[in-house]
């Protein structure tokens, strides 16, 4: 038995001449018992060897049977019993800003990056997991293409494909290698971390000439990649870092995007990520938004902006990095990227870590991964954490334009409130109304937790407040006394509406 | 002889039972000496009247010819001689993310709001022009269908259909409602005004019922309209103001926008202005963006954030008030307002400008017009005219996310760079290098003027500065003295490059 969301693996006996890994050998037909169908693109994984993978959506009786043009491939018939999910399933968008697991548990990413981690050797390549797991990040950007250029101290050996007369042959995959990113995605998987695969890469700088590929084979590179990795459950897909350090046209990251989206029969998250220029994110293809911008979390009333525009999750990939470098985007101070991820967190966003302190080989952790060293993993551990234990599915600024208090949640349910930099001896309590879902009312009882987002504790319970002053876009507890706060800056209240 | 860009009206004797309005009655052909052809829709000016107004582009000779499925508007042919144009021409996209006239100059908009100005008596109707004009203002947004609901104290008896069994017929315009909208705009041609017409109306509640004609009904109207107005240089497109508030889907707004665009023989300015929902500017029928969001304005590195997300000029249409009525859109201070337009202008953007302080009818200016009574007007022809003097074409954010003092300008050339509510009591000369266009260089040379954007004082070469320190993100003249600044906040700097 098979449980739902788990990857189904069938494996058949192909020409000892193989099938260009560039055309697709075979699509293996799955249909469940109400006569729903996905096809399933294979691939070639070496010698005569060829593959279907799948992770069935919902439990009960399916069947499948291949389709080729290759008579060894066609024609494969069978069935499989699919039992109960064991885990939460894919990520995708819900709550039209947010996003959950197939069973519907939320998912808060909150993300780590390390450009070239999979090209690495070993400890460095285990330590990398094991340093961002014990973080508490659950989503981590990697690139399949070796990355070249700044603070790259390590060329790999395994490359994605052979190599005839100093020309890539995107139809002749190297099998080892995309063994191996098979075996990093899963390994996230068992570690319970999203897998933020960047398929393209800006970084090449001509050094592998992977960013010199004719448009038409990148699309046979993508269909390879969608066969071989659809059928992981933690995979997101993210079609470029810094797309636009690439001179092309923005029609061909259009195309291959709308690609994507058609090939893949799993459809997980689909995104691209800027570097000056902001892509058309509002583009059916994308999923949700990832965006680098330091300077939209570094103070309020900006990052909500790009939920505005595009109506999607956003996801600030990039918000410069915590490091000792003499670039601007890798000096940041833990504290301020703690504070940059607290207020995407209030502005409705997700944001994603990076580190950037010189490792002991000359590169930095977001280029190949190894222990972090920073202040601020293990305090967005704790945002993670406090995420987490939200009773809402996400976090929505209540009075997105009007709100000199940036408090975001779900009307009348739960709210967090991020201070900032300022730090008030109290708090008298006040929530602003907003324009959608429920309106507060006199009599609302609310709980006040009182976080303290750098020194990492929780005061529960602070205090208990009822409404008695509801206005037009604001509500008071006037007769209650005002909640002393802790010294420092960086303070969040969790405000929850306690109901019998 | 005809300057180019003015208004030549062709009109002709058609059937004594006129073609419906929702047919296009007759096309004009015109043909330049170069073989260029524009297709001009003609309309139906009541009787047998029937007309097509044309501004050639270019000065020379051109043809003329009609086709029309009505022998009697079939077949004319003509020709006309167009000599040098005497005025600059329709407004048009430039640079990117700024507006030009036709033959170059730089049009700033700076614009004021009457919606439902049109539909107002003498002498309320002239003193709107005059109170405008006299400000300063550049651009005016009213509406072609009568605004109901709040604030509203007059009803038109001028409707533009005729109505027949309590239907609207959008076969049949009233003649006299068009020629008064048709002065309107010339009107204010003739004050130096851009027309930002707003062609759908969301405020109708059911009261006229223009909010429930049916897509095809639109869509006739529209043709009509852009027939009548689109050879008056002066007119801008605006679909609808807050167009979120009718329950229409996305797509019926894209169609007649898409519609606008094939239709316009003049190709003006296209925009539609949101409520709380942003529109999706990247669509290419928006010429560019018309927003409403005041709290893009409050403060700093938010309102650039849409020009990225768009690449396209964005006008803040709505920006909040200057008035005393209690709803917060209407009760912003002149400070706060006038505050608001220099942020605008430093993120790189235009502002509109409406006033809300009760007239004595019990309506509001931005509603019926009429005399201004508040402080910002003056200020904002004051920053129309610190627009105007500048010698680059438009002004854009230098170091777009990494510049604290957000610097706008053309890289070597000439920089704005507002204080805000700071104060400083001196400034020491400091420019951003930005990642786009040419480089500082030690030894460039700037005079600095000291504008005092409240109190409207400019202190032309109140410094002259000489760089002799250029890093790698910003440029300093260390060796000069700081420049003392007037007291008070809303102090803009202008640095100006001096070439000898």
């Amino acid at each position: 038995m098979t449980p739902a969301h788990s990857t189904v693996e069938l494996v058949f006996d192909g020409p000892a001449m193989p099938i260009p890994a560039d055309r697709t050998p075979l699509v293996a037909i799955f249909r469940d018992g109400d006569g729903r169908e996905y096809r399933v693109p294979g691939f070639w994984d070496g010698g005569g060897r060829y593959v279907v993978r799948f992770a069935p959506e919902r439990e009960g009786e399916w069947a499948w049977r291949t389709d080729s043009a290759e008579p060894l491939l066609d024609g494969h018939e069978g069935s499989l019993t699919v039992s109960a999910a064991t885990g939460a399933g894919p990520v995708r968008v819900a709550h039209g800003y947010h996003f959950a697991h197939a069973d519907g548990t939320p998912f808060r990413p909150v993300g780590a990056t390390a450009y070239n981690w999979l090209h690495q050797d070993e400890p460095l390549f285990s330590e990398t997991i094991d340093s961002i797991a014990a973080a508490g990040f659950n989503k981590l950007r990697f690139m399949v293409f070796p990355q070249a250029g700044g603070y790259i101290e390590h060329f790999p050996a395994l490359l994605p494909f052979e190599n005839t007369d100093g020309m890539w042959d995107v139809a002749r995959p190297v099998i080892p290698f995309f063994r191996r990113l098979d075996a990093a995605v899963t390994t996230l998987a068992e570690r319970g971390i999203q897998a933020d695969v960047l398929i393209f890469n800006a970084y090449d700088r001509g050094y592998f000439g992977f960013d010199r590929l004719t448009e038409e084979q990148d699309a046979a590179y993508l269909r390879y990649l969608v066969a071989r990795l659809s059928a992981y459950p933690n995979v997101w897909w993210s079609l470029c870092n810094e797309f636009d350090q690439l001179e092309r046209p923005a029609e061909r990251w259009d195309r291959v995007g709308a690609l994507l989206a058609d090939i893949d029969p799993h459809q997980h998250l689909r995104s691209i990520h800027n570097w000056e220029d902001l892509y058309d994110n509002n583009q059916s293809w994308v999923t949700h938004a990832s965006v680098q911008n330091g300077s939209a979390t570094t103070d309020f009333g900006r990052a909500n902006l790009y939920r505005d525009v595009w109506q999607k999750p956003v996801v600030l990939d990039e918000i410069k990095y915590e490091g000792d470098i003499p670039d601007r985007w890798g000096h940041l101070t833990g504290r301020e990227l703690v504070h940059q991820f607290w207020i995407a967190t209030v502005s409705g966003c997700y944001a994603s870590h990076g580190e950037s302190f010189v490792t002991p080989s000359g590169s930095l952790h977001m280029v190949e991964g190894g222990p972090l060293r920073g202040e601020a993993p293990r305090r967005l551990g704790f945002l993670r954490g406090i995420l987490d234990d939200l009773v809402v599915a996400g976090l929505d600024p209540i009075d997105k334009w009007d709100d000199p208090a940036y408090v975001a949640g779900v009307a009348r349910g739960q709210y967090l409130q991020y201070l900032g930099s300022s730090a008030p001896a109290e708090w008298s309590f006040r929530l602003p109304q907003g324009t959608l879902g429920a309106r507060l009312e006199v009599g609302d009882v609310f709980d006040v937790d009182v976080i303290d987002t750098w020194n990492m504790t929780v005061q529960s319970g602070a205090g208990r407040f009822v409404l008695d002053d509801v206005q037009r876009n604001d509500a008071y507890a006037r007769a209650a006394a005002p909640l002393e706060l802790p010294a420092g800056e960086a303070v969040a209240l969790r405000i929850t509406r306690v109901v019998d």
